[in-house]
Formats: structure tokens, sequence, C-alpha cells
């Protein structure tokens, strides 16, 4: 990894930690709770404040960078030319809020459309995923073994109860039977802790029918480092810019659930 | 509470510390896993050592006390007179193999039918819920909040996709209504961890059509003493000696879904 790329690595790190123990004493005192598109789509003043921390250090640091963010504090993105950072603060607002535990700060950095750093940090537990491009992902600096493939039989698989009812993104009877078919199945709230457990084989694959790119951009780097697929429901490359299926799993397990479960 | 329900509250914490240590250290080496009823209804060697550990105690210890256990080291129960415990080793078996963590040791301890203690102890995580009834519910030492009145529309709801798709317990249409109504579900993937989160604030309700006594005994005691609520999905009390399907809620909550969503 290029010397430039080390020194951006060790800043994020550091900054990973300073934004964590913010939102340990954010925890402790009364938070501000706002809804944005829709009902359930809650934001708090600790995202704000999260990503505008994060956003001052990379001006600073990095000024010829650019950064999208889930808040709207960064820039306006058309292009992956550059360095790109794509951040969400707080992914899992709504356990943020209730359970106070299971969300994350998922950070990626893309160099022209390629990820080349990833982390996930689970806050609350303390664990920091992190990946470089073609040095692997590691957890608390251990690095993850590479992933093996495994059958659907044997997978246990985060796919939340929203997608096998009728809505407005696929036809609960598509993955249906995957549901029966496989050992379990999970749903955690949180789409950037639930790529890092499948980079941490605790799950053997994550389905879900739409992410924004501050939700799976950090998550991206590290399944892939980690030796696991990522695409679209349709086992399409993922759209940096713009909202997606995301479908992340074990290899074989993917090209499995591809041909028999999945149809448009 | 009478000084010989203090000597037994005690005599668990004590025990579920040691066999806390005793999990450690073979989530350290290789398990033995098998299957039992149906091919992901699985079992390791540390499920059979830890009960055996728990009935030696309990035997040399209260001899004219009375267990039920998941793995069947117990004794024959046919009726809920006396003092009678009720011992998952390790709920969330599943869990335990593939995430080596989200799994507990559920406990009961009931007399005449009557739930007296009760006990989930996240082992990974080093979080004890204890409840001990008229006295209220506490996680690591520390009393957890009444439980207040949520509607719908506000719940974090735990329901595993299974039950909204085509299964052996449910018309998938039953449940589906609510998993759209709610601002969100979540599923972990291990009974007594699920019943300890609605303790803890951490999930509004928990649902699913089948669970056995050693699922549910020692959650039963813990939300009930929280303030929640614990019936069947039809709101009628649980069989402490049979199947049962399991909803836990906050109040109003449970009045709300049980009216508005439930038709057997």
């Amino acid at each position: 990894m290029q010397e430039k790329w080390k020194e951006i690595d060790e800043c994020v790190q550091h900054w990973l930690k300073e934004a964590g123990a913010r939102i340990h004493t954010a925890l402790e005192e009364k938070l501000t709770i706002e809804t944005k598109a829709h009902r359930n789509d809650l934001v708090t003043n600790v995202d704000r404040e999260i990503e505008r921390f994060f956003i001052e250090k990379i001006r600073k640091t990095f000024p010829d960078h650019h950064v999208l963010g889930e808040e709207g504090f960064g820039d306006e993105i058309k292009t992956l030319q550059g360095v790109v950072w794509i951040i969400d603060p707080i992914d899992g607002t709504m356990n943020f809020i209730h359970q106070k535990r299971n969300f994350a700060i998922s950070i990626g950095v893309f160099e022209n459309g390629v990820g080349i750093l990833g982390y996930v940090y689970d806050v609350v537990h303390d664990e920091l995923y992190v990946a470089r491009k073609g040095e692997g992902a590691f957890l608390n600096g251990k690095p993850l073994p590479r992933l093996e493939p495994v059958s659907v039989s044997e997978a246990v698989i985060s796919l939340n109860a929203t997608w096998v009812t009728e809505n407005k993104r696929i036809d609960p009877k598509v993955l249906a039977p995957l549901v029966k078919a496989a050992r379990g199945t999970r749903s955690y709230g949180s789409a950037a802790l639930e790529m890092a457990y499948v980079a941490a084989g605790r799950l053997d694959a994550y389905i879900t029918m739409r992410l924004s790119p501050w939700d799976f951009a950090g998550g991206l780097v590290l399944v892939q480092e980690a030796g696991g697929i990522v695409t679209n429901l349709y086992g399409e490359p993922l759209d940096l810019l713009g909202k997606n299926s995301v479908f992340v799993s074990k290899p074989g397990l993917h090209e499995e659930i591809l041909q028999k479960y999945i149809h448009r």
C-alpha cells in the first residue's frame, strides 16, 4: 500500500476512536430525534455532529478529496473521479435510539471508483473492522480468515421480514423460498454491521432491497477484502452514486442463491 | 424475599459465572456438533456439558428440587408442584456455533408453578439479567426501569421472517400487517436474549410461534418483573410443561397487537 494511503488509514483510525468517544458521551445525554424522508427515517443531533466532525477533519487534512455523507454536510458528488470518501456517521440510527447499541460508523474511501479503504466501527462493542485493498480485512487488528464457500442449507442469512411481506421493492414470493431453505435468518437493523458480520463469518449472507451509498460503502471494501462477494440482488455491481439493492455473501452461496432463488 | 430464595439466588449467580468461564474456554476449542429433531436443530458438546454442570450443582445443593433441562439430563417433570428449575444451558445454539456470540444461559426457578427467580446470561457480552419476584429485574446489578406503554407505529419488534412466509405454525398473512405497521423488525436467534432485550427496553415486543419451556422460563420471570406481559400469541398464559407460541411485549403494545393483528 502506498505511503499516501497508509497516512489516510492512520488518520481514519485515529478519527474513528475520537468519534467513538464523542458518541459514548452523547449516549449519556438526551438525544434530539427528528424524522427525514418518512416517519421511520430517523436522525439525531449525534448523526449530524459526527458527520460534521469527519468532514471538517477530511477537508482540513486532505483538501483535494471529496466527501459524500448521509446527513448532507459533504459535497455534491456527481462523479467518482479522484478520492471520494463515503460516510455514514451512524448507520442503524433506529438501533442507536432504541437500543443504544447495534449501530456503527461506516466509511469507505475510493479512488476513481475503486474501493481502497473500508471501515465499520461498532462503537459500543469496540469492534473496529478495517480493510485495505490488497491487504485483507481486520477486526481490531487481527486478520479475518478468508471466507469459504457454504451452501444455502447450512447458511445463516440476514434478511428482514419486510422483504417477504408486501412491500414496494420486491415480490414477497421471491425471497420466501430462501427463508425456508436457509438454516436460519436474522436481522440486526444496521447494513454496515450486517456487512461486517458477513466479513467476520458471523453471517453467511445479507440481503436488502434498498440502500444508499453511505450504508454500504465501508462494508463493500470490507467484504471484498475478506473474500466475499458484493453485488445488487441481481448479481450486478453496486452504483456508488445511487440507491441499490444489496446482496452480500460468501462465495459459492452467492452463486447458489442467484441461480436458484433470484428471478426478476 | 425469603432467606431460602436469597440463598438460591446467590448460588445461581455464582454458578452462572462459573458456567460462563467454562463456555469461554470451550469457545477456544473445537466444538462437536450434532443434530437433534431435524437438520437445523443443533446441539454441541458444550450444551450438554453445561447442562450437566448445573444439574449436578442443583441436585447436590437442593436435593428436593426438580430440574427440567433442554438436553434431557434433568428429571421427567409431569407436575409443577414444589420447586422446579427450568434450564437451557445454551439458548441460541445456532448462534453459538456460527457466531460465537448472541447466545445465553437461561434459568427460571418456579415454586408450585409461580416464577420466583429468572436469569438470562449473555456470556460473551457479560450481561447478566436477574429477576426476583416482587423485587424487579436487574442488568448487571442495576435495576431495569419499569416498561412503559408504546404504540405499534413506534415499536421495534423481534419477529423472524419464517413467521411471515409459509410455515407449519401460522398463516403468513396474520403477522405480515404487523411487520408493515411497526417502526422496524429485528431477529436475533435466541429467545432468551430477545426476551431479555424486551425487559431491557431494547426491543418493544418479541413474537415467535414455537418454544419449549427451557427457551422462555428465565425470560418469563424477567419480563414480568420488568413490567412487561408474557403470553402465547393469543393472549393466554404459557404452559410451562409444553410447547407454546410466545408473545412478549411492553404493556399497551400487547393489547394493541392482540386486538388489531391477531386472529386465530
